[in-house]
């Protein structure tokens, strides 16, 4: 076997859910690309990994020290919504309708894989409150027990700011969500948490 | 969102099998790897679409004008398996029973995708049995409707080394196969070549 198609596919499978079969089925699809297209396939991963900053505000993903959503005068600076990961960050902006900062935890609180609150940027979000011009704290991580784990501690430093509002996004059934295969853990929630409507 | 982000997310798009989604996913994974093997991963991915050769003899993918196949004196270069595509020579390397030599077509005649005999590697193939060396071809293509046309196609270019043993690859059920599974074609066809054991 060619040295440079071993070489590449096996790079490839050290990207996740990437095996060997699908490596190989990869490279050729390369072959069979422009080589530009590919010089700049090839740039952007490494300039993406090299390039890249984490926003000195809120640790979302940034091109520079502060990102585009904290450079931006026009949103809401007083509201803070507190997220595990860039990804669940970007899955908020998809919906259009928030329009206040976001703050990126970088992870959750798990003793099993050695990951303390130490770990997490929980003293930059602590700093932010500080000055004062936060009104309130969404708090947006998963229901798993490192997430709870990681609310409970969360809900207990922000005990120093008395003065800050602080939630949780809504949990319930989802819109389009068959009852029948939703979660008893879930429905017991959303039971409990019923809204009046007349 | 990080124009270096939307950027990598772009370009790992136009790879086969991977969606937005996938991407992103690819890209958080590419953060968390360490900068020199990200660097050597997009290496990879460049120097083999630049530098990556095709077998001046029998087509295989190569690092060099012949591929260690075809320059592997220990091997019988009298026998040559004629294949659609580099990972079929691979599937057939892997079994470790072959020691003969290959001819990668690069594909099989589709009149549908405008391919035709001249732009698959088969006068390359008639070359090479003009010098008399090779005493059997065995045809290993896809039983497609395009692999058969090419099986024809060849069958009939052959016609002019009457000397040349012509075989293809047997059918007939795969070992691990349960019969209730299998098509009535392949099974016909293994009824009609059955072999006697006693």
């Amino acid at each position: 076997m060619s040295k440079l198609l071993d070489n590449v596919c096996s790079e490839l499978q050290r990207l996740p859910g990437i095996g060997r079969r699908t490596a190989l089925r990869l490279a050729m699809h390369i072959l069979k690309m422009e080589p530009e297209v590919v010089d700049s396939l090839s740039k952007s991963i490494s300039s993406f990994r090299n390039d890249i900053q984490y926003c000195h505000s809120c640790n979302n993903l940034s091109d520079s020290t502060l990102c585009p959503i904290c450079s931006d005068t026009s949103r809401d600076h007083s509201t803070i919504c507190v997220v595990e990961q860039v990804q669940d960050l970007m899955s908020i902006e998809n919906t259009g309708q928030y329009r206040g900062m976001y703050h990126v935890l970088g992870g959750v609180i798990s003793p099993m894989q050695g990951i303390g609150p130490s770990d997490l940027k929980i003293d930059l979000l602590a700093d932010k409150l500080l000055t004062g011009t936060v009104k309130e704290v969404i708090i947006a991580i998963s229901t798993s027990v490192e997430g709870e784990t990681t609310l409970f501690y969360l809900l207990n430093r922000l005990k120093a700011f008395p003065d800050v509002k602080i939630s949780t996004i809504a949990r319930g059934i989802g819109f389009g969500d068959e009852l029948e295969y939703v979660d008893e853990l879930t429905i017991t929630h959303a039971l409990m948490n019923r809204r009046e409507v007349k």
